[in-house]
């Protein structure tokens, strides 16, 4: 189905207009509609083509008892994949399917077997959490027409696949102009793997509002750091050290941000009053964490049933094949208890240049 | 499928043995453990059941492509069916399934949509995180010959279905005397609903480790709550201005103990040194607290393995019956952070007899 169609908003052909379209009866495109029997395959696939390019396939007919939604994520122990199994379950049970769902073994990767199956269900549509699927499986789903898209919260589209992702460079400016709001000026940054589409974006969001304030990444006030909390508090205690030291902290990812609380009250300091902290994702650590995080919400749950809805659609068309095509979704600032306006003697220092960590962003 | 076979343990017979059971050659036996045509309905069916019983059919044979397991959880919202649907996904891809998953709606019931998709989708075996299946659709289950079983983090077992818990009567104790030998004396309690099986037991071991060590539940030490952290919160402020006021709070689960927390901070109580807290079920809030909580672990995603690995067995044995089971699988206690020896000033009050909230479990 083209993108055109993806985006259509606008009234529907009738049936009647599909039915001259078609050169058949309005009984026979009824008959189709209705998945009744006495229409030719010829005419049957020319009509459902019609029908799908108009619509009518996915809004109107409910799939077949127990059809199914494959959804693949990368590992059920991340909160990551916990949000995008939620999205796609809602729209899938919505719509009528169940979902069936696959998580990447150790080696992170799609296996034989995995294909095999698929091709035995054969699930009207498929979700991938990750961008890892080869030309090869796309050309073999793409053979079978099962349609597939992906929703990437690391932002590493492939060339040729429907990808629901989110606005990352908007969402780490947004966390930058929060502390600046309150009052900040020394602001550390923890910085996600270089080598990651988001973490690049969202860093770069950062060094864009600081530079919309007049102000710069100062030397050492960027680390680069997994997204982990080890990680997170790894990389904290060295921007703690700064002298002035920083009066806040953006990070990468709310993991980063949970470690570093840890590494705050190790080192003494409350949050919000001595240190400001702002994550990234929102999941449910963000939410569980004392004090709770203020951080940017990237919207995974949304991202995974637009996806779902995405993939359906293109079922309903009927072809497997789809107009490459990315949709980012709004990240938004969700503010919680780790941030405030900076303490006594939090002044501002001489901004000086960005340090070269962040700078190897093209 | 009888408990026998499921628990069996010794040798296989030899398909010589299952050949002359029954009376057909051994290249018969193979055709039918292979799954290859010419052989008779009847036969196969007589052959099929001898495998069965004798353990090829789950041991040997791997599933058809495509295959499922089918997992229905409540909500999944909540932490705990998370954790089941962890452990269902990884037995099932451990043993060449798919993982087909199936949340309830906001009527918190398995409606007729979802039967009539299961007898479509076949599934090799049904998992369930609640025991709330009608009888009527247990039957249904029974008359195609799906398998289900039934992991059970609430307590609340059917009568004729198998069923994986957990030991929380002996967790709920274990909670306690962690908090006696630490050489706290005066510790209160977050109960859960009472129309709760998991909450009473836990409250009964609770009262059965204070009794142990010649304590009593005094009045109103004991408060019940609902499973939500905004209760656990709210119980524990009624439970803190007692005077002496308790230098450690047991809870139900989890979520009340971070409302514990939440409201230790509120009156500037500090976790441990001032009071200490234990949570149950070990969930990731667990975790993710700070300070992280010491616990009862409930080993979900074991429960759940377990569970899926029975209707596995019995998928295996052909027939979808199984005598009924209940098996009940070990809590343990985490000692993180949340729980030290009490503070100075903290006195043992004198012991008195326990109050009626806490008398309401017959």
């Amino acid at each position: 189905m083209g993108s055109g169609a993806t985006d259509r908003t606008g009234p529907r052909p009738t049936l009647d207009a599909i039915a001259r379209q078609a050169s058949v009866s309005l009984a026979t495109v009824s008959k189709v509609l209705n998945g009744r029997a006495g229409v030719s395959g010829p005419t049957r696939e020319r009509v459902e083509r019609l029908l799908a390019a108009s619509g009518y396939a996915q809004r109107d007919r409910p799939p077949e008892p127990g059809s199914l939604v494959e959804l693949v994520v990368e590992d059920l122990a991340s909160e990551w994949s916990i949000e995008i199994v939620r999205g796609v379950e809602a729209v899938a049970r919505a719509h009528g399917y169940a979902l069936s769902l696959s998580a990447l073994g150790p080696d992170h990767a799609v296996g034989e077997d995995w294909i095999t199956g698929v091709l035995h269900r054969r699930p009207a549509a498929i979700v991938l959490q990750f961008s890892a699927l080869t030309a090869g499986r796309r050309d073999q789903l793409r053979a079978r027409g099962i349609p597939f898209t992906v929703v990437d919260p690391v932002g590493d589209p492939p060339a040729d696949v429907p990808v629901v992702g989110a606005t990352n460079t908007a969402g780490g400016a947004a966390a930058t102009r929060h502390l600046l709001d309150l009052g900040h000026r020394r602001i550390a940054a923890v910085a996600g793997p270089l080598d990651m589409r988001c973490a690049v974006d969202r860093s770069a969001g950062h060094r864009a509002a600081l530079a919309a304030a007049g102000l710069e990444a100062r030397p050492g006030s960027v680390v680069v750091a997994r997204f982990s909390r080890a990680d997170g508090e790894r990389a904290a205690r060295v921007l703690l050290t700064a002298d002035p030291r920083p009066t806040a902290i953006v990070t990468g990812n709310d993991l980063q941000a949970l470690g570093v609380l840890d590494a705050a009250a190790a080192v003494g300091l409350r949050v919000p009053q001595d240190l400001s902290v702002v994550g990234f994702d929102d999941v449910a650590p963000a939410r569980w964490a004392r004090p709770a995080l203020t951080t940017v919400r990237q919207p995974l749950q949304e991202m995974a049933a637009q996806a779902t809805r995405m993939a359906l659609r293109q079922h309903g068309a009927g072809d497997g094949a789809a107009d490459p095509a990315r949709v980012e979704l709004a990240t938004s600032l969700v503010v919680r208890d780790s941030t405030a306006a900076p303490g006594v003697g939090a002044e501002v220092g001489p901004p000086v240049r960005s340090h070269p960590v962040a700078d190897r962003r093209a």
